[in-house]
């Protein structure tokens, strides 16, 4: 079973394949997609549409899982979030791929143990989680943590 | 030169394509795209995203036009607004369609004459502009109001 975990962001979509077996999980593939702020809005979501596509097709995962989204102090930032969740999730609907949404409380708690874990633990636990993975970036490995909080939440 | 107007909304999303020619603004076509509430999230993405392409594959407009997105009173609508507006912008990049962005005062103000007009004096000037459309409800209404004031704003 292949989780591909997904952390949406207009900027930057980080991503991380894990493969479950059983009770062991392992690193299969991490990235990042950036796009260019100059750019015009609809062509960074096509960016970002197609980066994922291509993921997608490479790896097969059987299901994605994303974080939940709320709005949160900045509006504005949430909004972009949002439009770049938006390509990324049509990018699932077209490869019929099943999405798990999680709230970050959760994905913290099945990673670290706690739900109000530090940003930095969370990545300090990816490093013995899946210890042979080389991370892109803090977007992969956001990517990779929604992954495992994935296998852990759903088996 | 035709307009494509946009109406996003993961419920039902709106569209109408006007033609300007010089100083004369007509009606093309319009309609509207809904989703069905049960599916996921992804799968009515993909359904909006993809019954757009089609509209600017039937009518190939030269640019298209939204409204402006901010978060209001109720944040949850707005974060399924702004998730159904990334996947029809993702649609637009796709076509390489240039995409205007107006505030909705400027809308009702370039259709009506003033930023504070009611809904039903926004669509009673539509019958005025655009005597010879069939609209298909109030989401293709506020689309062609978008087109409108396009036509209007970027000349």
């Amino acid at each position: 079973m292949l989780i591909l975990g997904l952390d949406p962001s207009l900027t930057c979509t980080g991503w991380g394949v894990v493969r479950v077996d059983g009770p062991r999980l392992s690193h299969v593939a991490n990235g990042q997609v950036s796009t260019n702020a100059k750019s015009p809005m609809p062509e960074r979501l096509l960016h970002l549409h197609d980066a994922l596509i291509a993921v997608i097709e490479t790896y097969k995962p059987d299901r994605a899982a994303v974080e939940e989204v709320f709005v949160n102090k900045n509006p504005q930032s949430t909004l972009k979030l949002a439009h770049a969740r938006g390509a990324v999730l049509t990018a699932c609907g077209r490869m019929s791929l099943p999405v798990n949404e999680h709230s970050t409380r959760l994905v913290k708690k099945a990673v670290v143990g706690t739900g109000a874990a530090e940003k930095q633990q969370v990545q300090a636990m990816l490093k013995i989680l899946l210890p042979l993975a080389k991370v892109s970036g803090s977007d992969a490995a956001d990517a990779l943590a929604v992954a495992i909080a994935d296998a852990h939440l759903k088996g």
